[in-house]
C-alpha cells in the first residue's frame, strides 16, 4: 500500500494538562497483517477521561503508555485485510486500536461489531467501555432499590448519562450534576433525570440538600474532590458510593485530594468501591445484550459529540477535561 | 445521704486537644433514683477515642455533649439503691454512666455483669464496646478468610489487639501498626500477632511492602491519615478496609486529611466501609457470648492500662492521643 499512516505518539508524560509538545505527530506506513492479524482502518477514536492516566508513570489497572508509544485509546474501525479465520475485509470491529489512521492488531483482539441496526459509534458509547461501566458500577456495586435515590456526578457524560439511565430502568429517583444550564437542561429533558444541580452556578450541597431530602442511597463517582466530599456529607444510611473516576483530579499538579469527609462512611455505615469495567470481562456479554435490548426499545438515548480529524487529538482530548463535549467524545477519523 | 458527687462537665467545645478550661470539676449532691432507676457508685471510667468527637457540635451518630453537661463516657460501676425489678443493690452493671463518681440511670439502660470469673474492667474492653467493635468491623465488614493478611492500625489499642487476636483465630496472618518499640513487641509476644511496625521508627509503606508481600486483604483503620493512605497503596485485589475510627484527624484544628489514595480502591475493586458498634445492638448479646468463650479458653489475651482518681480524668483522656496508653485504658474512680 502507498497509504500513509498518521499517529500520534507519547513523546513525553505531562504535568497537568496534556500540552502540544507532550505528542509526536508522526507519518509512517502502514503494516502488513501477519498471521491471525487483520489490518485495520480506524473510523472513530474514543476519548476517555482514563486515558490522562495511562500517560503518568504510575502503578495502575493497566501499563502506561511508553514514551514514544502510540497514545492507547478505544476504537472502531472497519477491516481491511484478513489473515484471521473470524474476520473478513468490511467487518467492523472495535478495540483498543491506538491514535492513528491504521493499525495491524490480533483478530481475537478486537471485537466485531453489528452496524445493521446501530450505528458504529454506539459500540464506543452506550454499548461500549462507558456503557459497561454504568452498567456494572451501578448494578453490581451501587446495588440500587426500587426508590432510592441515585447521585451521579459527570452527569452528562457518557458513563453519566448511562447511569442515570439505568437508574431510572430500576425504579430509582436520578439527580445528575453536571456543569452549566445546557447540560443539566439535557439531563432532566434528554435522558429523563428527576433533577440536575449544575455545578458551576449551584452550590452542590445546598442542591443535595433540596433534591435528596432523604440522603443519597447511591452515589456514583467520575469526579472526586469537592463534589465527592459534598456527596459523602448527604449519605444516607447503608449508602453506597461507587468510585468510577475522579477527572477533577486527574491533570493536578500538586498531591490529589482526598475526600475530606470520608467519616461520613462511619457515620452512616456506607462504603465507598471501586472498580473498572476489565474486572467483568466475563460478564461483558450479557450487559451488553440487555443494554441493546434497551437501547432498541427506546429506553435508553445514546447522544455522541463527534469531533473530526486525527490532527485534532490533543485538542479534542482536552476537551474531556474543561467539559466541553455532552455525551460520548469521540473523533471522527475517516469515513466508510 | 451525705456523700459529695464530683463530675467533669464540658465547659467550652475544644479546639484541637481538649485542654484544662474545656472542663468543669464540679461538686454536687447524690441524685436519688427515681421509679424504675437505680443509682449507680461508678467505679472504672473507660476512655474512648470516640469522646473526643462527642464534644464536637457536628452531626454524627450521636448527639454531641452539651456545654454544662456531665462529659459522656462508658463506665462500669455498683448498683447502690435500685428501684428497678432486675438489679438490685451491689450488682455490678456498665453503661453510659458519664465522667462522675455516681450517677441515676434508667435500670434498663445499664447493663447487668457477671464479675464472678471476668474482672468487672474487661467488661469496658475485651468484653465491651471495644472488643464489640473489633468483632463487628472485622468479621462483619473485613469478612477475613483464612490465610488473609489482615493488617490493623491503632494495633496496641483496646480495639487493635482484639482486631489481632480475633484475626488469628480466623487463621489469618497478622501485622499491627503501633508507635513504639514496647507496643510492638506487646503485639508480637503477647498478642501472636505475625508481625509489627513501629510508624514512629519506620516507614510503614516499607513496613507492609516487606510483611505483606501478596498485598493487604483487610485493613482496619483506627487512625486514618498518613498511615490510611499507605495501607492504600499495599492493597490486594478485593480488599476491604474497615473504617472504625480517625484518632489521628480527631484534634486537627485546620479540615481534616482525606486519604489522598482513595483512587486505589479502583485499581484494586476494592472497598471502604464504615460502622460504629451501636449498629449492631441486635446482636451483641452473640458476639459477647463468643468472645467470652474465646476470653474463658485463654484463646484471648485482655490487657488494661488503669489511671485513678477521677480528678486526673483530663490528663488521662490525654493519653488516648499521645499513644501513651496499652491496651483498654480506664480511669478506676473508686474501690468496690
Amino acid at each position: 500500500m502507498d497509504v500513509v499512516n498518521h499517529q500520534f505518539q507519547l513523546a513525553a508524560r505531562p504535568v497537568g494538562l496534556p500540552k502540544p509538545s507532550d505528542w509526536h505527530y508522526t507519518e509512517g506506513s502502514v503494516p502488513e497483517p501477519g498471521d491471525g492479524e487483520v489490518l485495520v482502518k480506524i473510523l472513530y477514536i474514543s476519548l476517555d477521561p482514563a486515558m490522562r492516566g495511562w500517560m503518568n508513570d504510575s502503578r495502575s489497572y493497566i501499563a502506561p503508555v511508553g514514551i514514544g508509544e502510540v497514545m492507547r485509546a478505544l476504537a472502531a474501525g472497519q477491516v481491511i485485510a484478513s489473515n484471521h479465520p473470524g474476520l473478513t475485509a468490511g467487518d467492523y470491529v472495535t478495540g483498543l486500536l491506538g491514535v492513528q489512521e491504521y493499525t495491524v492488531a490480533n483478530g481475537s483482539a478486537v471485537m466485531k461489531v453489528d452496524t445493521e441496526h446501530v450505528g458504529l459509534p454506539v459500540y464506543l458509547g452506550t454499548l461500549g467501555m462507558p456503557g459497561m461501566t454504568a452498567y456494572f458500577g451501578l448494578l453490581d456495586i451501587g446495588r440500587p432499590a426500587e426508590g432510592d435515590t441515585v447521585v451521579v456526578s459527570g452527569a452528562a457524560g457518557a458513563v453519566g448519562g448511562a447511569v442515570g439511565q439505568i437508574a431510572k430502568l430500576k425504579g430509582c429517583r436520578v439527580v445528575g450534576i453536571a456543569g452549566g444550564s445546557e447540560k443539566c437542561r439535557y439531563l432532566v429533558e434528554e435522558l429523563g433525570f428527576d433533577a440536575a444541580i449544575d455545578y458551576k452556578a449551584e452550590d452542590v450541597m445546598v442542591g443535595l440538600g433540596e433534591h435528596c431530602p432523604d440522603g443519597i442511597n447511591v452515589y456514583f463517582d467520575n469526579v472526586g474532590g469537592a463534589i465527592l466530599d459534598a456527596a459523602l456529607a448527604r449519605l444516607a444510611r447503608h449508602a453506597r458510593i461507587v468510585i468510577c473516576g475522579a477527572i477533577s483530579q486527574y491533570n493536578v499538579t500538586d498531591a490529589m485530594k482526598g475526600p475530606s469527609n470520608y467519616m461520613a462512611l462511619l457515620v452512616n455505615h456506607a462504603s465507598m468501591t471501586g472498580f473498572v469495567f476489565s474486572d467483568y470481562f466475563d460478564r461483558l456479554t450479557g450487559a451488553a445484550t440487555e443494554m441493546a435490548g434497551w437501547l432498541a426499545a427506546g429506553k435508553l438515548s445514546s447522544r455522541q459529540d463527534i469531533a473530526e480529524g486525527l490532527e485534532n487529538f490533543p485538542d479534542t482530548l482536552l476537551r474531556l477535561f474543561n467539559g466541553q463535549h455532552t455525551g460520548k467524545l469521540l473523533l471522527k477519523v475517516a469515513g466508510d
